[in-house]
């Protein structure tokens, strides 16, 4: 059911500035749609485009004041630092060069994970497959002990935007996911790769300690990959392998997960989000379902319909938005917040241990597919 | 893709107020869900309960100013009337029976529809699904032709959370749906027999003229209907099959459309809502999905999310808001709204047809199933 | 697993003579793959073909000895019966119109069960679908008391190829299935909505007091239905939909069976034999599937591949011969066979039950839909 | 549809007999299924138990002639070489370490290849799946050059039977699949893994050049692994992952293979044998079934039923043993067979290649995972 206190307020709502995200973006409308569902956060300020007068049209669609409409991040944080009512968080709605997933390389990530750390600031990472309700429900089943020891873990993320060298022609978002100078060292694996990735760790909990990996660019000119194969090994002795591809026609956006247990095993797809495979070992499979029978707190509580009127992309979205400035506001508020909010909520840390299994897997192809440690 | 212009407003927000709808109400909340997406209409006032502190907690609860919150429409009527800042358009989420899917009987709905006629308003029912972007592309199929003739329309609409007698054991939801008093003749087809029927009519653009049905209350001392049976003939030699239930174990909430022509048939289903299955005779079936290969303007127009990116219930609820609003703003620029836009809207007269459809359903059951034809 | 005595004989196989399924026919095949599946019957004679050559040659094509090659079942009566290893029963494959479900009339139905009772031989009615062992465990679950007093049963069998007129082109299968004088009253509701009706009754044993019923002949030219939609009604209380379709594009074959009860409810679809969708109200669903966990007996007893090692339509068929061939040596051993036994193969009885079931929905079709009794 | 000459056996049946499969044996019986199904072999001596009396019993059982019935295969090849209607091939379905896929070591099946090559007789190996009519579809489609240049192949065989230690417990089946010396140097990727390894090489004509593996052992006290993942590299620049796990709870048997290429891709699923899902880039996904519009003439040539009439495991068997039986046939009249008939009938070089393939990957997991040549 709708929880009542769905769009309820309690006061204010949080004040976010946006970096990024002007006209012809895509991701920024996503995150704007995400962060109106709710009615917690108020998108008052924004630094949409470095070209100026872009930022200020940009801004003008989307309700922002003129005057807090700013041409660069460091005019928008002067400024609103200057205000009363200033924002009180920053949205990053980048390219993946100017952030992905936290940054271009690993060291730069780790001197951005040192301020944060010493800011005592919430930095959330919108790994926004973890706000979908049944795979809250599937981290939870996990951490019950539901599953018992888990031995296999298998994500793919699979697309086929790539297929054909659109970078070449000159597509935008093909071409700077594709660009060494701005992508990093990878581009699939960092794309797409990095969000199976994180899937796989928020369910489990669990990071491979080392991984194999066997990156492929199959499209003529392409400077970075459009394939990855990458097999992983735990502490513990669990197995896995994460497939992520950008050029398999029939799969518009295709991310999965498989865990299997000494227990039972756990299947979603997220094509179909609202459905949780779960098996027993030894019994029938039951279909679990966002709202349905048999299906606990863990999804209910970031739920806003009832079972069998489809939720989706968006409300995953929202949900990572509204445990983030749920944080906020306890950390603003002096408050200690849930253990279980603060592991909700994709940090800095996640986004580091999600650039070190990149570097590991971009180590291991260039040194012939041996198994190569994740850094600490 | 993500339309630039989809949170661009263009000027300011359409302002309405809400009549029901407070704490505890279930698509109150809904609505307001569907009413922030797009960030085109701002809820300013509401009459959410009759009882005036309730109606006032609700209030705060969302936001609405303390001197916006009425208990009766008609205060809400009056006082903002007198407002320069008034509200332009009302939401009406009140049960069924003060509504459903118009009013309690077809006399009122009628002299309701006179009433709309003459005052030159727009008047819109939130038959929600209308709003599903591959809803959306089915009708823009049938329309070009693709199917041919009509000739099959199946259109189910199975639940289960009625199965046992919890309209007895004081199930608020249950109870009004199930009380003559209040939900009129019919309960299941009232309550979601209409929203099948409207989807098919949506679709295919076709209402039957005559029905025969055989409705049934399986659980003891219920008062209506809660499994409801109908075939269904159309003008042009046409035939039609509609089933609701809500006593079917194992379909939290199941609609699906069947439509079946001369040279293809259509597959829709509601729980997966992002896919239309279309099989031209002779040719293998095709699996077309939002934002994918070989789907038209008509979704893709509706679209907030690139392919395989969910969509879900409440896009296609904000659809609707968000062609509604774009129908008032025309009318009361004093512009002919493009006939799509209109017909995109389901009107009181879409609203009629469904009463009509329930009346003819209960007059044939209640005459031994007898073919009986639709009021005109 | 596959049963230890699967292609055991234990002694000699049964002999059997064919009448029909010469050279060029669909289902004389198919009743041969089935018959060899098991090696439990031998194919011993023939009157393949009322013509002497192409009876000749169809039963070379085939293995059987050219002196028990006959052009007519009288013919293959006689010879038969003067050999000490002589045919033990008559597989009878001719077209509907000789046969089905049981002959063209239901007088002619009823003479020949009384026909049959004299005899007191076997007398087995190939509703192949009883066959399939997800058939067989829906069957048992509802028997067991699972589904608890079942409320609605649904029943559909949705085809397209009639979709154009090809019996009017000359399609041998389509001209005298639409043929009054060959087919009777009906083509579609005889030719595969009695399956579907039989496959409900055999889920349930439950069959409808009264029909009511609607059969349309959509094709230009052509003769009976190709479509039907009958709604049914159970002393009892139950209700029911069936829909026979020979004209839905994109469906070539598709049964379904939907049971709900009181307790719970059963899915099943023809074309994905191997599942069985069990959803006890306030439980999630469960995927039973042939072999695997949670499968009873009566799926067991009939398989012969582990679970996901597909079984489908010959095996349903062939276990029609295993049980139909059981009870013929147990009649003529002189031994009771297992009520159990007895109740898996359809009889003349069910053959009959079929057949009013379509003569009261032609009477009630003609006479405006009224609600119409099945005779006794 | 059926084809007319499907039990036409023209002339007499192809004699053979069996070695391995008595009593309580699982595949055996599956085999016999299959044989049977055509009617073009007869299966008239066997050597089916090391043991006399059992040997004997199992002959009785399925109707073998007790002279026929042998007690091993040395003697069966005598007696029947002296026989002038002897048998004139063996079926050998003795237990994996007695012939898996070939042989327990790869300098083994090299000798045998050579004695095969010289005897100039038929060797076909039971690769089973690549008898299904979709699989030869498949296979037909990228032939045809439909998906352009493979790019990446994905094999998967997923069970769950072995999630507990039941070897240990002495269960049969999984006591000699799992002992090193009988089963070789590797379990669940020789047992499993090889065949989706050779479904894979039939579809795509492609085996690889080159493997990294990862073996797993999860059952404590195993002595062999119970879980493979294997990346691939394949000249040409394709690259594969191939999965094989015997310990994921909720797949009884799935067998999948995906396949993507420059300009459309293919999957398919073992569990849903009829389907091919075909994906030309830029189009809708195609739901491609057996006996189904566009379909071709690969599938058709192997289908017994029409569309929908679900065939399964059975029947791809049996497309196997009729192929082979239409070879052994063609070489014995000296004929030279069609080509497509020789590529249809996986031989001991496809064998090979799965021993090569199996050692490549041990060798490779032994090694830390290094990319690992198949032996030419």
């Amino acid at each position: 059911m709708v929880h009542a206190t769905d769009d309820s307020i309690g006061g204010r709502r949080l004040r976010v500035g946006m970096v990024g995200g002007g006209r012809d973006a895509f991701i920024g409308a996503v995150h704007r749609l995400a962060i109106r569902l709710d009615d917690r956060i108020q998108l008052v300020a924004g630094a949409l485009s470095s070209d100026p007068e872009r930022a200020r049209l940009s801004a003008a669609d989307i309700g922002i004041a003129a005057d807090r409409a700013y041409s660069s991040y460091q005019q928008m944080a002067r400024a609103e630092a200057a205000r009363a009512d200033g924002i009180e968080a920053v949205v990053i709605v980048t390219p993946n060069h100017l952030h992905t997933p936290l940054s271009a390389t690993l060291a730069q990530a780790e001197e951005l994970a040192a301020v944060a750390a010493k800011s005592g600031l919430v930095f959330a990472v919108t790994f926004n497959n973890t706000g979908y309700a049944m795979v809250r429900e599937a981290r939870s089943l996990i951490a019950s002990g539901a599953l018992g020891k888990i031995r296999i873990i298998r994500a793919d993320y699979i697309q086929d935007w790539l297929t054909l060298p659109i970078d070449a022609d000159g597509q935008k978002q093909a071409e700077w996911r594709t660009d060494p100078e701005r992508a990093g060292r990878s581009a699939c694996l960092a794309d797409i790769g990095v969000h199976a990735f994180n899937l796989a760790r928020f369910v489990t909990d669990m990071v491979p300690n080392e991984v194999a990996a066997d990156l492929t660019t199959f499209v003529p000119g392409r400077r970075l990959d459009d394939n990855a194969h990458v097999m992983m090994r735990y502490a513990g002795g669990a197995r896995g392998v994460l497939v992520a591809s950008q050029v398999s026609p029939g799969n518009y956006n295709r991310l999965s997960l498989k865990v299997y247990g000494e227990k039972a095993g756990l299947e979603w797809f997220a094509h179909e989000p609202e459905v949780l495979r779960f098996s027993p070992f030894g019994e029938p499979t039951r279909i679990l379902t966002r709202g349905g029978p048999g299906v606990g707190a863990a999804a209910a509580s970031v739920s806003r319909m009832p079972a069998e009127h489809p939720e989706g992309y968006v409300e995953g979205f929202a949900n990572l938005y509204r445990d983030a400035a749920a944080l906020i506001v306890a950390r603003r508020a002096g408050r200690t917040p849930d253990p279980a909010l603060v592991a909700a909520v994709p940090s800095i840390h996640d986004g580091l241990a999600g650039m070190r299994f990149i570097e590991a897997a971009v180590d291991s192809h260039e040194n012939g597919g041996t198994w190569t440690t994740l850094a600490a």
